[in-house]
């Protein structure tokens, strides 16, 4: 029977730890995959989480510090000796995940630690990985790989390969090397069970192989394995030597972790808001773009207030503003994260800017007639006002027109100057084209009603 | 060199195809990926995408048919004759691959693709697989394993394996099976590789296996690989018979579907929205939240109209008409999107539900306290009339809250319902909350001016 995370399943450990039962304890986390103690652990105090982390062994303590979040890794490394670091955790780990542990550390520990690790080529792999951008191919591969001689034959390479494998917890593939280490190709473990043993390497290795440089940004990489589904990626430098792999995994996290801070952004939150967070942590992440939307109907109300007069005298203009607002905005959201969409998913977009530009406009064109006459319809049928008529239909012509190339060109723009373009998403469009709809509304409706 | 799909290239191409050089289109096709000659073909027109397509051999054709769009497909395969189906690309398929395809195809030619098939045994895999529902772990799974009994030996095993590699493209574990078909555990080529060939599988394999039901939902398989990093993962059937297995490039694109799904919705965007689709296309996906904002707009002005003679007499209150639906549509929108972002992740959450809405309501409070605060501070120093301040300080308060519990509430609801709950983000709320807020605003407003 497998232990399942359920409420009362964190009870009896709760109480299995008040009642000081190491062994139950022990027992029940040693069925547990790290994943699994990592979510337990977070369900519990404090306290009741340090008495578990104490219970596990090297191996499944250093799994486990790379599924806790990160907040919680940071605080809980901080009250650790350097030498207890390097010969608990980071001597368990695998290069890549060893790395990000030392990256997360102050540059003082940092070097305590290095220097404490009692393997010098695992010393030398981190040094050598914390040189790479954190988010470039060099940044997130991992050291551990099994490469051989393109001039072995496969009994060689069999021998090779047990000598090598005790470092790395899963082979996908074997690369294939030059004697300057240049990468050849890769070797399926398929291939080198179904071929004879003093078959050569250099016959059946396979050159057709897609690899990253040290440089290639993340989201490149995810890109790439995604297109071509593949399970690991090797990294290269800019001689072409084999320095690394990426695997799936960390493509697997990157896609989740993009989507989730781009549908944040849209949502007008900052930052990661998760399950368990803190009620001031959440309020954190959603005040700035709220104050932004409280100035942003602070200047509404300066707009409005300096035409009180057109508004008394016209009080019916009053009666469309949250319609003329919510179209410009909803308008605005819609066409940004179109853009914002087919940036992130890195489609190598062929339309030219010229063709992209006609095309935005004709939908823009297209939407603001639809709509436009849909409430002029509305208008005509049920206002006698005629002047209010034309004014709420062309006013919502031109927002529309305008939240539509503001929309798609702010996002274009900032990716330009690379920023992030789902910035210009959510709350930050919406309030631009709430003010901008007003302006435009009050004018025409002034317009019409012969007050300008 | 490698062949780049750049805008020259491309051109390049179609010079090619309209001066029927065959032999050179061939031969940049044979050395490019499937998933590269289908985003060539998305450039190209109908006729130049269909020279290149009938170059291609059965193996590619039928890869290539595989990575175009969805509606591409359908409309390409709905001119074509059964057995050319059959034969030219469901044989070069994998079962689930296959499935998918004759999935698509209409009832009657299903029927007849798959009496066409030449291999019986793989018309009967396609068939059991679309016994499944869909979006179930047996929808998605693939028939292809290397599947051994538990007691043989691996020089017995190797045989097997190569005897069943044909079919297998990529082989990240061997699964091991008893007598009745069971799944024991899985064996990695590493320890394959690594041990004595006459050791016995039953010593070597590894019998703490993840695996899922052909039931479970494509979400909770998604989840269960991502915690734990699994290449891929075995499916069984209720009394724990193997059935498939699911690859963990099934994952990622699950992962990125779900993603821009939600984030789409939450943009008010209906559909799917790609950069190369016509204008249509995108005023179709758009249209829809649009017109709800519309209606919002025009229930709105009711609402305000019927209010006509207490805006004419105090004319500053439409000053923040504008910043109460603001803040009540962001509020809303940030409170939906946590929500769907938390069911979405699948966390397992263990807060009791009464511990949720007590953490929402704080949060809720405390953010229309800190608004009502700001907002009355801004109107006590720039407007001489406390009667608006004190009504739009407590509207906004009011509202704020309303909108919390709403955006909170409705997609929690919509999900115990089985309806999805990313419905209840993005322009559906703001609508809602802005009505709302209207409502609130208008009423506490005559309260304070004495016009109830």
């Amino acid at each position: 029977m497998q232990f399942e995370i359920t409420k009362e399943n964190i009870e009896l450990i709760q109480d299995l730890i008040a009642n000081n039962k190491t062994e139950e304890v022990t027992s029940i986390m040693n069925d547990l995959h790290a994943a699994d103690i990592a979510e337990v652990m977070e369900d519990l105090s404090t306290d009741e989480a340090k008495f578990i982390y104490l219970l596990l062994d090297g191996e499944k303590a250093s799994d486990v510090l790379i599924e806790i979040p990160d907040n919680d890794r940071k605080r809980f490394l901080k009250i650790l000796p350097s030498d207890f670091i390097a010969s608990k955790f980071i001597e368990h780990m695998d290069s890549d995940d060893a790395a990000d542990v030392v990256a997360e550390l102050d540059e003082e520990v940092q070097k305590e630690v290095l220097n404490e690790i009692g393997d010098i080529d695992q010393a030398g792999d981190i040094v050598d990985l914390l040189e790479y951008e954190e988010d470039s191919a060099g940044g997130i591969m991992a050291k551990e790989l099994i490469a051989v001689n393109e001039n072995l034959t496969i009994a060689a390479c069999l021998k090779e390969i047990s000598s090598q494998a005790e470092d790395v917890d899963e082979i996908y593939y074997i690369y294939v090397i030059d004697d300057t280490e240049k990468l050849k190709g890769i070797l399926s473990l398929k291939k080198l069970i179904l071929n004879h043993t003093n078959t050569k390497i250099s016959k059946i290795y396979n050159a057709d192989v897609k690899m990253v440089n040290t440089d290639a940004r993340q989201e490149e990489v995810a890109e790439i394995m995604d297109k071509y589904d593949l399970v690991s990626i090797p990294v290269v430098d800019d001689i072409g030597r084999l320095k690394g792999r990426i695997t799936f995994d960390d493509v697997i996290d990157f896609v989740r972790e993009e989507a989730e801070r781009d549908y944040q952004m849209v949502s007008g939150i900052t930052g990661d808001v998760e399950p368990g967070d803190k009620v001031w942590e959440v309020l954190r992440a959603r005040f700035p773009w709220l104050l932004i939307g409280l100035l942003g109907g602070i200047l509404g109300a300066v707009v409005l207030s300096s035409n009180e007069e057109s508004l008394k005298t016209v009080t019916e203009l009053a009666f469309f503003i949250p319609l003329i607002a919510a179209m410009g905005g909803n308008v605005g959201v819609q066409s940004s994260s179109i853009v914002v969409q087919s940036i992130a998913s890195g489609v190598k977009d062929l339309e030219t800017t010229s063709r992209k530009i006609i095309k935005e406009v004709s939908v823009a064109l297209l939407t603001a007639s639809i709509f436009a006459v849909l409430i002029f319809s509305y208008n005509f049928f049920t206002q006698g006002n005629m002047n209010l008529t034309y004014s709420v239909s062309l006013s919502l012509f031109i927002v529309i027109l305008f939240a539509s190339l503001f929309g798609t060109l702010i996002p274009m723009v900032l990716n330009r100057f690379k920023i992030d373009p789902a910035l210009a998403t959510g709350p930050f469009i919406t309030t631009m084209n709430d003010i901008l709809g007003l302006l435009i509304y009050l004018m025409i409706g002034k317009l019409f009603f012969g007050l300008l």
